[in-house]
Formats: C-alpha cells, structure tokens, sequence
C-alpha cells in the first residue's frame, strides 16, 4: 500500500489544462463527475499552452501548423463529443486566447466553485463558440455562479495572485508537460484526454 | 443502413501502420482478434512514415525531436503494453528502420500469413530490441511461417511487387494520413491506438 492510501488524505488528481484546448474540454467536462465515481479529488490546474509550444519553436498550435493533423482534429472532437454526450460546435477562432479568464481560474484555483466556472467557459468556446477574452464575460460567469463579480477579478488581480497563472505555467514547464489535458497522479504524468480513467484509476490506487 | 452493410462484404478495416512506430505495435498486436470479435475483417497497409513526416519538414519521429514529448512516451507505452499485456522492452535504436521487411509485406500484404508477419516483426523490435532490417531477420521469419523465404522476397522484389511500398506511401499522403496507426473504416479516418477500438466499432456500423 502506497503513503497516500493509508494516510487521511482523499486520493487526488492535477488536472492541468487550458480554456483554449479542446482536448481539455473534453477533460473538464466529465472529470468532477468521473473522479467523483472513483473517490478522486480534483486539483484544478490552469496553465497557459502558448509559452509552451513557443519554447518548442511552435508559433501555433500543432493543430493549425499541421494541416493534415489539423483537418483531423476536428471530426475526431465531433465523434468524441458524441460519444461522451458533450456538446460540441467547431469554434470559428481556434485557439482562442483566455488570459483574463484563465488568470481569474489560476487565482482561484482553490475556490469550491472553480469546477463550475471552468465549465461554463469552456462551454463558451466549444458549444457556443463565443468570445471569451473579455471582462464583460468574465463579470458575467462569477455573477451567474452568486459571487461577487468585482471582487473576485480584484482578487485575481491583486499583487499576492495577480502572477499566479504565470507561475503555473513555468511549474508546468518544469514538470515536463507539454500538451493538454495532462494528469498527475501519484506523481505519474498521463497526456491527454484518452488517458483520463487510467489516470483515475492510478490516483485511486487501482493502477 | 449503409450499402456496405447490407452487401455481401463482410465490414472490413484499412490499418495503416509501420514496424518502426511504438504505437502501431500496440494495435498490431490485438487488431486481428479485436476484430474478429466485431466480424471485421483487417486489410493490413504498411507504409513508411518517413517521407510523411519530411513532407512536415521534420527530420525525425516527434518523439526524437520534442524532448519532453519523447520522456513521456516511454513511460506511457510501459504502462499502455501492461494494460493489454503485451510485451515490452524499449528500442535501443528509434525510430527503427524496416524497410526490407516493410517491402515484404507490402507485396504480400493479402497473403493469409500477414498478421503473424507483422507481429513478429512488431515484437522483435519493441520486445526483443532486435534490428530488423536486414534479409537474413526476413528469411529467417519467412521460413518459421513454413513459407518459402526466398520465393517471398523474390516476389516482393519483383517488378510487379517492388514499388508496392512507395506506392501506399504516396497513398497514404494523399488520404491525409499524418501519423500511425491510422485506420479507415466506412471512409472515415481514426488516428491512434487509442482510437482502434472506436474504428472497429465504426466498421462494425455500431457507430
């Protein structure tokens, strides 16, 4: 039996993704749900891919420097989306920047409503295809989850959290990871989506 | 109900593969009973990713050149191979050339001895280490099928068989095949092990 099994703390895993990442879309869709199941906290990480692949030599992503790879991914979103019942309209600016949203997430990481506001904003992308960069929908996601809008994108903002996503990003460099969805788990990396339940069931202590 | 089902073809699967690529050693391994189970019939096409991915301008696989990606991938066909309990020892030498025994199974790509061909060249790369581009590893495989190895490669080399591999090469390009595995089933293209599953279902017409 590993330490984390036989100590109080619940099983847990990272889950680090970006608002402009389909595959993590999939991800954030189904992992509260899916780790719920399992006994598996989840961790909400927030990381920017474009300094990422910019550190590969990569101006865009993978999906739109690789034409072939790029006319691919989305038919495969479409059968994925099908498959696990999650809505799914291509969005008309891929990838689509997030910073002000992404930057509230990473500030708030640990709130009990991260899950929510993660889902509404990637709905916002992947099903509605909407603008998502902007405060006006940030004030509008806080307020529709009853917080107190301006405070929260004060907080996100203020000098002891304002550097948050930005840490997050070099933490996730460090760690190697360089794609999203990527899972810790017990200190295994899993890369993608497809990798979700193995990654489950290694936080679980099953795999 | 499509015109292939209500035909008198039994549903088949194209599997686009390459002895060098890990990952289509993992569904060259399971694909011909994963499919027997569906009542799908595997039409094996080797070809060679190599002039693929120079057509990307890339010098070599992207697991040799995204160093971070080529960490991870290791780690994750150790745990893919203990999932499907196939066999694993990670290549000395990779991506590993094949072109000989590539040409063999192009030309003979419908002879009834294909699969087990293919997964002995799989495994004595991926589980074995061994190199297996020469002619001797292709006799020496030939004949422990009970085949007459050098009639085989005689064919294989003829004029009528011997471009069989830069022809499905070419072919593969043009059906945007950007990777392997890649499977096609009822016109639709599947990229990855991870999808052979979902391909299979799609032949089977369940999807």
């Amino acid at each position: 039996m590993s330490d984390e099994i036989t100590s109080n703390q619940p099983p847990s895993i990272d889950f680090w993704f970006e608002f402009g990442s389909n595959y993590s879309y999939l991800s954030a869709m189904r992992i509260e749900e899916a780790a719920a199941q399992r006994g598996v906290v989840v961790r909400w990480r927030p990381f920017l891919l474009g300094p990422i692949f910019q550190s590969f030599g990569w101006s865009s992503s993978p999906f739109v420097l690789q034409k072939a790879k790029g006319a691919y991914v989305w038919k495969d979103m479409e059968r994925q989306c099908a498959k696990h019942g999650i809505p799914w309209h291509r969005p008309s600016v891929f990838p689509r920047s997030a910073t002000l949203p992404m930057k509230v997430a990473a500030a708030h990481a640990e709130a009990d409503w991260i899950g929510r506001y993660c889902r509404i904003f990637m709905t916002k992308n992947f099903a509605l295809d909407e603008d998502i960069n902007t405060v006006e929908q940030v004030r509008e996601v806080l307020a529709g989850l009853g917080l107190d809008a301006p405070a929260v994108i004060d907080e996100a903002l203020s000098d002891a959290r304002k550097n948050r996503l930005r840490e997050a990003t070099a933490e996730a460099q460090d760690r190697g990871i360089f794609g999203a969805p990527t899972f810790f788990a017990r200190g295994e990396m899993f890369w993608g989506n497809d990798r979700l339940d193995d990654a489950l069931a290694h936080a679980a202590g099953g795999a």
